[in-house]
């Protein structure tokens, strides 16, 4: 038993908004228009998101390559 | 002989709490709701662990990409 | 559902104006003449840019090799 | 001749003692539980290892993702 | 549509000067004698390039192994 | 040509002590016991070497995962 | 139009004398007594190259695992 796939669930979250972290430490939210199956991910309306959880830069729409992600997450409500 | 099979072991940890080790010392703790054999996890209520082994930071729902887990464990009990 | 797919997003900037970053922080702005799966990117009239997102270098036609981009973007309006 | 293959010999370490040293200096001590082809590990009352090769930490029953793993060793006799 | 495939490109300046960036900083001047699907490079009458773009080692034929490079380029005209 | 495969030369090695040198520095020397396609290695009698080329631990047996190693090597002689 | 594949053009050093730079900065330089696809390697007489690109320790006969190489060369002549 492997409980629900990442990738199904992940798909749940598709034009929804979504915070990503990535290696080095960056932070990126924005819209989820799509990914695939490396965690590719493609986001609309991004910022780029500071030490302090405010969006600090905006960044438009942005693909970002799976390799650079750690985690992907809802925005805090 | 191999044993039990990590993913085995995994599958029996599905809806229960887990302590994830990723790169770079961070650590997270939530429910696993799923993962694949990427090691791929989606943990719900999670939370980000500090230095003393203590929740810092509400994170609600995260997928987790495999390649940046170090450790899966329950919680010390 | 994995909505769109991220390579697929890319193919519609192909001849338009991309903003690259790259693992260790370089940016690279140029037309985009191509890519590939590995997300190996072709470039035209390419720039470095800059910590201030200002060219500050002119590199012509670049190969950029995949697996050091982290984020594939339209340069900001 | 390629001699006796790594993974039939961590095969007879299954149900013994193992220390692990992971990427970063890490090392972990615990019973050998089971592995896979990527040596993904499951340890049991596992225990973290500090500097001077002295327990520091229980861990209980662990994951360790393979592609931490440098060195799997029987402890010390 | 993917545009002009990287390779192909590549493939336009077998014989020419190149210029390739690695990781770490260095870069290599020389002609580019062929390459794989690695993009593992022969450069023929290669150059060590310093900081101001100058020639700074003559290292005549080398071969690259592609998972260094960053980027290639025709050299500043 | 491609001269005598790596693989095949390192199986004429088991049973006699090699060097390993490692990524971040650590030697281990031992007698190689096998190894596989990734050049995971098993070493008997294995110690670790400090700067000085002085054996400064005993390791006992151990395996190494094959992403970690540098260079193997016949000890000096 | 590839040009000369890197894999064929190591294939003619094999018996010569080639310098190895890997990562980290290490060189080492000796006969090339054969490789593989991965570009391991293995060389005969090999010595480890200093800063002044003098050698500064005697290695014998090696086994370099190919993914620490970045470039091989013939030696300055």
């Amino acid at each position: 038993m492997s409980g629900q796939r990442p990738l199904d669930i992940l798909g749940r979250s598709v034009d929804k908004n979504v915070l990503v972290t990535l290696k080095g430490g960056k932070g990126i939210r924005g819209r989820l228009v799509g990914f695939d199956q490396h965690m590719n991910l493609v986001l609309a309306d991004a910022e780029e998101i500071g030490e302090n959880d405010e969006p600090c830069k905006s960044l438009g729409s942005v693909i970002v390559r799976g390799d650079n992600v750690i985690i992907i997450s809802p925005p805090p409500t």
